[in-house]
């Protein structure tokens, strides 16, 4: 990647993508945009972020606006902000974008988009980040920052972190505060911790997270989800602490009424990351030979939602 | 119970009391009912049954409309058509009907009902039947019964039957289809073995049968938590078929896109029979040392669900 002024390319300009590609913008870096529904709107009106920390607007001609990566320069930076029911287009988007030195960093939830990154463009280049921020595209070029913003980074390859470096002291230079993870691993499956209970009792169930965990019984079955999420963490080497649910009940208590993004898909009958959140987790957990029964189950029950809204949209 | 014209008391008029109530009262014999919000309206308008098998009402003073226990006289028989949320009060309901030989028929769903009411009003007392009937309340005093009727009964002493051959034969003459149970307890499960999967699951994720039935996932789900209310079942003896699970897919199938009695009360924001029908079950298995860890799940989803759209209604 040059150091100098490495050509950024955000492929999946959501409210994820086109937020942090808009702040490393607004810093001055050359950022290439792939957009798909909002192409001539953005293109033409630029973006706009209305940031808790400040609202800025980028004009069209600040960065690169473009509908097909073949029509984009090649990038020293990948950002990866797909929603990850759209990995199967990894190669198509990627692809002409990549040099001999691209780096690919995804920001997509979930589990097993590194390892697929990996296979097709190689290990050496994947970088991957925890997206902690509370945001929403609320139209075309339009992003509501509410909140947060902070990212946790590290290097698929466990033992280098220098180029995670490099870009978190880029990052931090354009106001999105960054830092890099002793361990990508553990960073991930951390975050599975939080997210397969409450992103799948969210989906399946239709509750935000204070109901979830407003009773003895939600407490103890998130208690219980917790507890095979760590079981299947430990058999790839990620020792989560034993307090894991309390430190998890604790910290969803603080974020009140809060509805998962699983939930949020539900209810707008869109595609859920059901794969990445819960079926990538419970396969690791089958290849190790654990039961898990609780997550197979719920992985289950929210492949029929997802398959059951899917189908009342059309 | 008097042979000849026996009194019969119809605890709880919604759809199914108020329906097999007015069969028996059409056919001459003496029914009271006890009715709550719908009083004044019955009371005033009597009962109208639009059925498959014919339509007919009853004008107001043909059969005894109530509004308190207290107000009715001793029964022969007590037909007991509660929701089993209403089950706390049975002694109050219940016990100003009773002499030395009355009898109580629960046509509730699930388990535990038999038990409750054996313990307040003794054993010998006691029968229980499954209705086997799709019928809806249209409005106070106006029933739609769409298909079937029959119902399935069976004493609580196991050893008995003589008393359930009484009253099936007087349903029969109602034009109410009515067989006698070899074992109340192995009815009970059998319907359990339906019941808890899909009251279960269409309760937690919303969905229809159809739904939980039309993927390869939700057919393993199903068969899955039947084999544990099997393993359940067999702790109190009752033996259910080794192909039980095909059984009942094979039956769900024919059903088409039906919800059952707990979606819909998931969706109007009624309290549902949570207990009845998952959280006795489920007792029966942690009582015997079994994990059962699905219908454990299973129950406490559908307690958050439960709790959640109550709450919401406030």
């Amino acid at each position: 990647m040059s150091l100098e002024q490495p050509v950024i390319a955000i492929i999946g300009a959501g409210a994820v993508g086109g937020y942090y590609g808009a702040r490393l913008a607004q810093h001055g870096y050359p950022v290439h945009f792939l957009l798909r529904s909002d192409y001539e709107q953005v293109r033409e009106r630029g973006w706009e972020i209305k940031s808790c920390d400040g609202d800025f607007g980028l004009v069209a001609g600040a960065t690169g606006i473009h509908r097909s990566p073949g029509a984009m320069p090649k990038a020293d930076l990948v950002i990866v902000t797909l929603k990850c029911t759209a990995n199967d287009q990894y190669a198509e988007l990627i692809t002409p974008l990549i040099k001999e030195d691209t780096l690919i960093l995804t920001l997509q939830n979930g589990l097993g988009n590194e390892e697929e990154l990996a296979r097709l463009f190689g290990r050496e280049r994947i970088l991957g980040g925890l997206a902690f921020v509370c945001i929403n595209r609320v139209g075309p070029g339009v992003i509501h920052h509410l909140d947060h913003g902070y990212i946790r980074m590290g290097e698929f390859v466990e033992d280098r972190r220098d180029r995670a470096e490099r870009i978190s002291a880029i990052f931090n230079q354009c106001k999105i505060p960054c830092d890099v993870l002793p361990s990508l691993k553990y960073g991930r499956w951390e975050k599975l911790a939080w997210n397969v209970p409450f992103n799948g009792l969210g989906a399946a169930l239709d509750l935000s997270t204070d109901q979830v965990i407003g009773s003895e019984q939600g407490i103890e079955l998130v208690t219980e989800i917790i507890r095979e999420v760590m079981a299947a963490a430990a058999t790839v080497g990620v020792k989560l602490p034993e307090d894991m649910p309390q430190i998890k009940v604790r910290q969803t208590r603080t974020m009140g009424a809060y509805k998962s993004s699983m939930q949020i898909d539900r209810q707008l009958r869109r595609p859920m990351e059901v794969e990445a959140i819960l079926g990538e987790p419970w396969r690791v957990s089958q290849a190790a030979g654990l039961t898990n029964v609780r997550m197979g189950m719920l992985y289950r029950m929210v492949q029929l939602v997802n398959l059951g809204t899917l189908s009342n949209r059309m």
